[in-house]
């Protein structure tokens, strides 16, 4: 089991619950958890990576991530990917490859981030909404301050994208 | 923009909403919508693709579909599958590669589907919790009673699987 060691429950599964299958219709009503999918694009220019700085007035203010956004209602992950890469960084992005889907717990709202390529886009990523963005080296990232979700999972990532 | 046909949202999207990124950890506050991430593991004997059915007693009762099941918090995507398939086929399986994520929404749930490839199990897959298994082509699968959440994306994961 390849991915076990990275898998370890962090809460005790709750049998009852699955007897739901793959198109996952039977309501979560035994749990009040939440769970947000997000859409992250790696953009590579050389090797270097794009990384994005969290407004200060947001939770992990401050913190440096991968640019990407929460799916809305309605949406494939590739095209709300394609619309956050718009509406953060101003550029027509052609999404690639989805590589690696993580997961990550903060208390009771569990994080589904799903990593895509960006190998083409239109226009120079410009920050929107008084972010910073940076390019890093894949060696960098992590001296950088990130959300604790890409730092547990970057070795996944790294090894995902041949970073 | 490859997957737009796709992708078109079946739902105004909020532009409220649209500052949260890669970590999202913002609550959802302005929605009410719930999302379930699901995994789905695609096992292939020679050109057959194995599907089960729904139990009669349950939402879908009687659909067929890929199995899979429901991501628990705390566990990753590959976890939940490895898990999934224990319990519902008894069998031991080596998780693959993510090969394609798809959404769909019933009403004000949201279902986000991960489709990972299932290369090696241990043991015969057999069904557990009164439901029946079939292995089918790809051909035939269009034929049977599957869910919409599965029918809309077929083309997808099939062009993602080479089925």
């Amino acid at each position: 089991m390849p991915h076990s060691n990275n898998g370890r429950p962090q809460t005790k599964a709750n049998s009852n619950q699955s007897a739901a299958n793959a198109s996952g219709v039977k309501r979560p009503t035994r749990s009040k958890k939440n769970w947000i999918p997000v859409v992250a694009g790696i953009l590579k220019k050389g090797n270097l990576i794009l990384v994005g700085q969290r407004p200060e007035t947001h939770t992990l203010g401050g913190l440096w991530e991968f640019r990407g956004g929460k799916i809305e209602m309605g949406e494939s992950p590739e095209f709300a990917l394609a619309r956050v890469l718009r509406e953060e960084l101003g550029i027509e992005a052609e999404i690639g490859e989805l590589k690696i889907a993580c997961t990550h717990s903060y208390g009771d709202v569990g994080i589904l981030i799903l990593f895509f390529e960006v190998l083409f886009w239109k226009g120079e990523p410009k920050a929107q909404h008084h972010t910073s963005l940076d390019w890093v080296s894949a060696k960098e990232l992590p001296n950088k301050n990130i959300p604790e979700a890409n730092r547990t999972n970057l070795p996944r990532i790294y090894k995902a994208f041949n970073l």
